[in-house]
């Protein structure tokens, strides 16, 4: 157990959201809707005013109307001054970057509350222990929140649950207050690695079911790669010390089932482009030229896996398509091929 | 531990499969391609007739075509006469009826199985306890197979894994191998109490998922139900000495999620139209005329936790919108408006 903040863990009043994606936009608007003081901050000026403008974020969320009481910002330290909880929605690989030019201006003792999903690339760290690195604070003054969080569905304000998982549950009970309105219900948990875990390994096997699906393959295909991926998570995170519980819950099993099975998903969209056929830069310029988290996340998963002595079949396919030239159908005929055991 | 049978568990050569619907017809052709010699048992003459000749199984599996190993015929007493196994894939509410017809006929030392998913109304029995007190036989004599296996997928032949539960190990092995083709991949499992639940509370959660989607909701909301639902479903199977690991595994997660996520799930298709405001009355007009088993069984379900005092609440909503007039829209919101508190 990390040793408990100097900094009681009080009310959350006071928010800012640093990056205006959609996640972050959204979950900016759930915060607002609960009845907290937000400012969200956008890198690009324009973006900022328009928010406050029109009450619009036209490139990341067309069409939701913000709440009046957002208020946007292209400065930093304007959006975090005072503030009890800074949440942190840029993208994982870039995380450290960015938070190291807002470290000086983090106000003390706020709870640092990470949104991103991944495993840095060259270090295998999760990010709340990147924020807990390069923000210099205790682990138990860094929260995730993770779940069956589609953004735009969110934004519609259609019925949600979620994790808000911090090593400090007052301080987890603290956020869950202040991001529960009528239609997004937050549980809170103190399972830190297993709810990040997690969320890193949702996105490859997203990627593994959409490429089953570019193959062709149905509904059974899909959930036999979601639950023995699941599985697989779930023995990595057992190797690294999470709950197994975790795996089973909102964070686990409910984000992966969103994430997998939903249209929506980026990571889902561009395996299935693969298991047509496309090669990874077709699919990446195919999706405005971003390559999916998981293509990432599959060789940082498939390293911690090997480190850690766990078998992980599903992410080492994804990886060999992803990275070593393996075409989908016979990555799927491997996976299928296996010895014959109990389950 | 039940008490092994005196007869030993031998390899499964010879088959009967009772029931010629989708499922029972499918299950035949993937025996009979694992090698196995298979007789297909269909009430009408007609339906058996029309197999032996065309290879087609016309009304329930249109446009596969069976292999030519696959006999049909509609005297039970033929379909049994020296089978190894005999598969038992009639409806669960007629189970009883049906076996017990059949009982006479049975092979002596001949594995049952069951590929019906439900719980007994009246007796709020599982289907395998149903068989064994039917047939006479031991328990250990009595298998189960369930897992994300929507049929018409399968006899696509497109890659499925399933689970093949029985008490006695090596009887679910001969079993496993019986049934072990090229797209076709049983894992043994010894939980039939699990592997049972899971099978029969799944398609009270793909009602529940349909209705949601039918009110208008998404992935988040999906995937939250189906995840709350597993956790209901396995606090009842641990009240009732199930391994809490089953319901991670393919018959408890892989089915419930390929049942939920599929447009071929009757049991979704029903509850979709609930949801969009038709009675019970048009929904069942509409899948002609019969209803999904998941309105059965929310009743029996719902009764079962009650006697072990297992909180179930999205079963418990389910038999309401079913049976007592509550509308979807105000169950959702009741669901949702449950005490903020950990996961």
């Amino acid at each position: 157990m990390p040793e408990r903040s100097a900094f009681p863990a009080g009310a959350v009043r006071k928010v800012a959201v640093l990056g205006s994606g959609s996640w972050g936009t959204t979950f900016a608007k759930v915060l607002a809707d609960a009845g907290s003081t937000v400012t969200l901050w956008a890198r690009r000026t324009e973006v900022a005013s328009t928010i406050n403008e029109t009450r619009l974020n036209r490139e990341y969320l067309p069409g939701v109307v913000l709440p009046e009481s957002l208020r946007a910002t292209d400065d930093a330290a304007e959006a975090m001054h005072d503030a009890d909880a800074v949440v942190l929605a840029v993208p994982s690989q870039t995380l450290r970057e960015n938070l190291a030019g807002w470290q000086p201006l983090l106000p003390p003792g706020a709870t640092l509350v990470s949104l991103a999903k991944g495993v840095e690339l060259s270090t295998l760290r999760r990010m709340s222990e990147v924020v807990g690195e390069v923000a210099d604070v205790p682990m138990d003054r860094v929260a995730v929140v993770s779940g069956p969080n589609l953004a735009k569905e969110i934004a519609d304000e259609q019925p949600t649950a979620t994790v808000v998982a911090c090593s400090d549950h007052d301080r987890a009970v603290a956020l869950q207050q202040a991001c529960s309105t009528g239609y997004f219900r937050p549980y809170t948990n103190t399972d830190l690695v297993g709810v990040e875990l997690a969320g890193a390994c949702k996105n490859v096997i997203a990627l593994a079911c959409g490429m089953a699906s570019g193959l062709g393959y149905g509904s059974n295909t899909m959930s036999t790669l979601i639950t023995r991926g699941l599985a697989e998570t779930t023995r990595l995170g057992w190797a690294l010390g999470a709950e197994p519980m975790t795996f089973a819950g909102l964070a686990g099993m409910g984000d992966l089932v969103a994430t997998c099975a939903s249209p929506l998903s980026r990571n889902r969209t561009f395996g299935e482009r693969l298991g047509r056929g496309e090669t990874l830069a077709q699919a990446q310029e195919a999706a405005h030229g971003q390559v999916a988290e998981g293509v990432k996340s599959c060789s940082s998963l498939r390293e911690l896996a090997a480190r850690h002595g766990v078998e992980m079949p599903i992410t080492e396919v994804v990886h060999r398509v992803c990275h070593e030239g393996l075409a989908p159908a016979p990555a799927a005929a491997q996976l299928l091929d296996r010895k014959r055991k109990p389950e």
